[in-house]
């Protein structure tokens, strides 16, 4: 049985679209084992009106606090000792489950699963990892999104090693990796992105294919995207932004007039498909990688079906032991990677 | 008259798009005169079929070298001294022109715009300039994108006021100005971000908006994006990756089957008109700011319409005396910059 611990009070529709999501998930996956961490009665009402589902596979464990959005991460999780959040890391910690699924603040959860959960030896910076939508139809991992601003190139490369293993209990096999930088060439980029790129270059048990561009995120054909923490935030946006702009470019379009809206009625089903390819949610949330157990951190505003996808996302990794993966590839390239490192931490 | 210098030879697709475009601006154009820098037999011959023009508003200046994407810049621009770009650039310099286009090598365009016509006086760093489509169906400026990777609070200064009197020029009245960040709290990004926007703050002849997401980028509401030359390639690139996988999605999703064929002809004017407003070609190329006369990077792979609004491009900054109104705004504020920042070049 796959052990997932779910914070059910983060996130804009929390709990209702958490609890609603749990039991999506537990219906489809019958070797899955929930604990809700959350407000109990809520949690009761929101399940009495869920439909049916196996209640021996669901647990609920009270907590009376929750951290908001607009909380302080560290100080928030230093002292809402009760809240679904830091009691959720915390029997993680202890080993009441394998994985844990939160959509609450990604500054808290952050924070908790450093302060609380702890992270892999050799890993000084876990990095966040969402998945995006390509035009393959598959998508893309992209490590780090927001976790680090600023980077060192040993990050770089833990970043590269982690999201390779995490594509690879993802379904990917043997995952293209490659170096966010301003041109493809090996002098392109800061000292930052040429040191990364040579050292990565020397990595036998990654798949790497170079510096990549922007463009390659969605229209190239890599499977991991690395690049450091600022970067990633912007690239990750531009791109939501982009697909939020065509959405309202497309609607705007087909709204112009009555012979447009009859013509979007006749194509319903198409712009349904395209909106469909773009679809985030059913991307799943980001990993946060270089932890001591998996931790999915789903959208702020995820709904039930995104958020079941999360946790279906956090059992992958979990059975596809995914940290001991990591804790593996770090081990085996720590010689390799301080011995041609100039600037280590 | 307004008098632009064409570097007709650089280019996917030079000299024909080049020559094609110069005659397209010529023809909608009346107070424009034009100086084509190239090969002439090639240029006469294009013109040829051309079909008719004002000849008195055109002149060749044979040129018999031509400096390939493939060379290093520096090198180029200081060995092939007959190339149309130096060529193009020194009659600039000279003053037989007022503005220049080129679809050139960028590395070349930056070097040639820096050594031969030379920077506004008090600015360091001359920034990328592109333009790309948003949401409003008006455009965004982004600045800088790629001529500076790193760079210090007072090249973000310098960029934020040049590309506000750039999208002025450009028909934009009071244009919002922004600046790139991972998130729009004062507190968000690296010392570099915190800097510059506590001393956009108190620059008066902008309107600056405040830190900006990557999603602002074209789903936001500002005109003029602030960033350093990293950051805006990925950002720009980034999109164009989306832009690019939207396409391909729609493309597959519409030839799926005859039925989705069927209603792809039947909705072919709204497809051209979601694809029209996502049409980079449209936007014009990146303005070259900071430099003594205005300077258009197009595309390397324009087309001869997109050829022909780079040119009115460059003539509409002429005419509304861009570099005029950036050395001004440069000098007013340059007491301002230098008492508030620490880090000075």
């Amino acid at each position: 049985m796959t052990r997932i611990i779910i914070d059910a009070m983060g996130g804009d529709y929390a709990p209702k679209q958490q609890v609603l999501g749990s039991v999506a998930a537990l219906n489809k996956d019958k070797d899955l084992y929930l604990i809700l961490c959350g407000d109990e009665t809520q949690i009761k009402a929101e399940l009495a009106e869920a439909g049916s589902y196996d209640e021996s596979r669901l647990e609920i464990v009270h907590t009376t606090e929750v951290i908001t959005m607009e909380e302080v991460p560290t100080k928030a999780v230093k002292t809402k000792k009760d809240s679904s959040t830091v009691v959720a890391f915390r029997l993680l910690k202890e080993g009441k489950a394998d994985g844990l699924v939160s959509s609450g603040s990604t500054g808290a959860v952050l924070t908790a699963g450093v302060l609380i959960l702890g992270r892999i030896k050799g890993v000084s910076r876990p990095g966040l990892c969402p998945v995006i939508p390509n035009h393959r139809g598959t998508n893309t991992m992209i490590c780090d999104c927001g976790a680090n601003l600023e980077c060192k190139p040993i990050n770089l490369v833990h970043f590269a090693l982690m999201a390779s293993a995490y594509a690879e209990t993802a379904g990917r096999q043997n995952p293209k990796v490659g170096l966010l930088n301003n041109g493809t060439e090996d002098h392109k980029g800061l000292p930052l992105h040429q040191e990364v790129n040579a050292l990565l270059k020397k990595i036998d048990c990654i798949n790497y294919a170079g510096n990549i561009e922007g463009r390659d995120i969605m229209y190239g054909d890599v499977d991991v995207v690395v690049c450091d923490g600022f970067t990633g935030n912007i690239a990750t946006k531009s791109i939501e932004g982009c697909g939020k702009a065509v959405g309202a470019i497309m609607t705007r379009e087909y709204k112009r007039n009555l012979w447009a809206k009859l013509r979007a009625a006749i194509s319903m089903g198409i712009i349904k498909r395209i909106k469909g390819g773009l679809d985030y949610e059913a991307c799943g949330g980001a990993a946060f990688l270089g932890l001591n157990k998996m931790v999915v951190k789903a959208h702020g505003n995820s709904r039930a079906r995104g958020f079941a996808v999360c946790i279906n996302q956090a059992a992958k990794a979990v059975r596809g032991q995914l940290v001991e993966k990591i804790k593996a590839s770090v081990d085996a390239n720590a010689e390799l990677v301080s011995e041609n490192l100039n600037k280590e931490e």
